[in-house]
């Protein structure tokens, strides 16, 4: 496949190294590890043109631009990231990271771990949203950037970017948060809660060190995924496009697939259960539950936004259900209390959850429009 | 525990043996079968005051009443039946029967088939709801019941509600369809693929002939009924009963149960891993997922309800997302396009599908109110 003119093109993925020691918020301590991160996009003189992108439960640093001229799939994010495109890589300087315990190149449970030379597994600390913009401010410093322009994230994402504005307020102008919640409601913990158990009960796990006794929990990872993917969508959406299709003419009284959507389902299942770690989809899921920055402020969201000086950009999707626009609305009211500058858009879709990956044109438009903003204030 | 004065007291189940081949809409016949069912109340002499409780997924014959004095819980629908209760007892002949394929008594997959005298399992035959009314017909021809005053049943039941006024128009008087829906979302068949998922991937499930192994897919059966429980409750109900509490005072930063949410969620899916069929558990997700009375007619309900004579109550709660308020409206348009007489009640409530179970007041005097009107047209 050709790239076309608005593409990052080919890309080439990094490691950072970090031997300093991590303390993390559970209170275990990764002496050393590594991060795998992108670049798109050149970084100004002045270094005051870099955009953070977080990726959600199961992204990772390939958020643009392909590999090999023949790969199949962009980046997760390639709609949006490019010359030309919302976020401009002819304006900004575009990083893209793999999160701490993840299983796309940075440290993880799948990882070696140094002391014992063995994968980490079930050893590897759980983390959370707040030691990744941890370990992210150190992969900045590494790069020379003082400040970013934006930290942008949908989803899981999001919460990271909220995150960046309360842990380094002076270290980010602006954070987009899309799609996401300041802390998932009884309902959401309860899903991540049946996917881990389908992972954990799964006698493929092995309490976590599969690695070792050469198995992969596949199937508990493939409910997870498939549950996932019902979250991921609106019900519209899924009536619009599967609706009560069958794939042949008529019932077939059995338990084999039958309907499109369980055939939808499970193809994303089975995909998903042999590429992804069944660790790393625990501990994004446990990061997910444990985020909540008003925690530290006594349960006030409000106190918690006080310490950030970023502007902000907040957008939610109509029809998801996931994190509805009323949870996005609950850190609009917050950052209003907390004085803080922000946008709002609640933006009409019917792809659910996954809008936030997807090309409506409001959003889109709305996109371009914020990041034009923050482009020319770099340049100001 | 002593029976209070609304309680029907002590029951009995009884057995209904059926020798006539009942032929199946899977084009699969049944040389045999039983029916496992309670009554309650006298049946008058014209016959004219018998009800039927249609169960739901999980739901059984035992709709009322104890077995024993001591029994820790009655009938699981002892809150709307009982003397002096909506479906008054002394004023009405209630009848509760175990749906064919279940596992409390009726011929189902843990039965032993008699032409190898093994259990079922895999080879017991997939019913529909259209399946169910038919052998419930002949179960009312058995008591000598040729005309319900009313057909009652919530979600699934509500669907054997539905269904009997379409197949038997002449032998019900009512249709009480409560919480259900005129067919499956491929939202709704999403869930339902990735509980049997559950199940079916199960090692210990072996294809469904699990009891010649001596084994149990309690790890499936688990998983499907704590992502049931999720879409019986409601974001809120769930919010505002459990929210983010934890079991102990802060983060544990580990894959133990934490979250209250859990506790409960893994408590549900363990209770029933231990008490319910799962071969019962996929034919009645099945039934639901084929659930389509409009199919037969060209995929027109109004036309198929056309066909019934019946008077209907159709009611939804606020809350409920699995069968929303909206599924509701769809019966009860295509009930007013096919001229059939409706009332229609959507009712405020925080318990989500679980309302149709519970006794919120609105709900309790709607029942009350309209079961009223059903006696009077019995006694007059």
């Amino acid at each position: 496949m050709s790239d076309s003119h608005d593409s990052v093109g080919i890309v080439t993925a990094q490691t950072a190294v970090f031997d300093t020691p991590l303390p993390l918020n559970s209170g275990a301590i990764l002496q050393g590890y590594q991060l795998r991160f992108e670049t798109y996009g050149e970084l100004n003189a002045a270094k005051s043109n870099a955009i953070l992108i977080c990726h959600a439960l199961s992204g990772h640093h390939h958020v643009a631009g392909r590999y090999q001229a023949d790969d199949k799939a962009a980046g997760w994010w390639d709609n949006m990231v490019g010359p030309g495109k919302p976020i401009d890589t002819r304006r900004f300087f575009v990083v893209g990271v793999n999160n701490l315990g993840g299983c796309h190149g940075s440290t993880g449970p799948s990882s070696i771990n140094p002391a014992t030379g063995q994968p980490w597994g079930s050893a590897f600390p759980v983390v959370t949203v707040s030691d990744w913009v941890y370990s992210q401010s150190r992969l900045a410093d590494r790069l020379g950037i003082e400040r970013w322009a934006a930290v942008i994230g949908g989803s899981l994402g999001g919460m990271q970017a909220l995150q960046w504005s309360i842990d380094y307020p002076e270290r980010i102008a602006h954070a987009l948060v899309i799609a996401s919640a300041p802390k998932l409601s009884a309902q959401n913990i309860a899903f991540n809660d049946v996917a881990r158990q389908a992972i954990i009960t799964d006698p493929e796990f092995h309490g976590g060190d599969f690695y070792a006794h050469n198995a992969l929990p596949r199937r508990g990872l493939r409910l997870a995924r498939m549950l996932g993917h019902i979250t991921y969508l609106s019900d519209d959406g899924m009536g619009a496009k599967f609706g009560r299709m069958l794939r042949s003419g008529d019932y077939r009284f059995g338990y084999d697939v039958e309907f499109e959507i369980e055939s939808y389902l499970r193809y994303q299942g089975d995909k998903f259960s042999d590429a992804f770690d069944a660790n790393t989809y625990l501990l994004m899921t446990k990061a997910l539950d444990y985020f909540d920055p008003a925690k530290s402020f006594g349960g006030d969201l409000v106190a918690a936004l006080k310490k950030a000086s970023a502007q902000f950009l907040v957008a939610s999707f109509t029809s998801d259900w996931r994190f509805s626009p009323e949870r996005s609305r609950e850190t609009v009211k917050a950052l209003v209390a907390a004085n803080r500058p922000v946008s709002y858009a609640e933006i009409e879709s019917v792809h659910g959850h996954d809008a936030f990956l997807m090309t409506d044109e409001p959003y889109v438009q709305l996109m371009r429009a914020y990041l034009d903003r923050v482009a020319r204030e770099v340049q100001a």
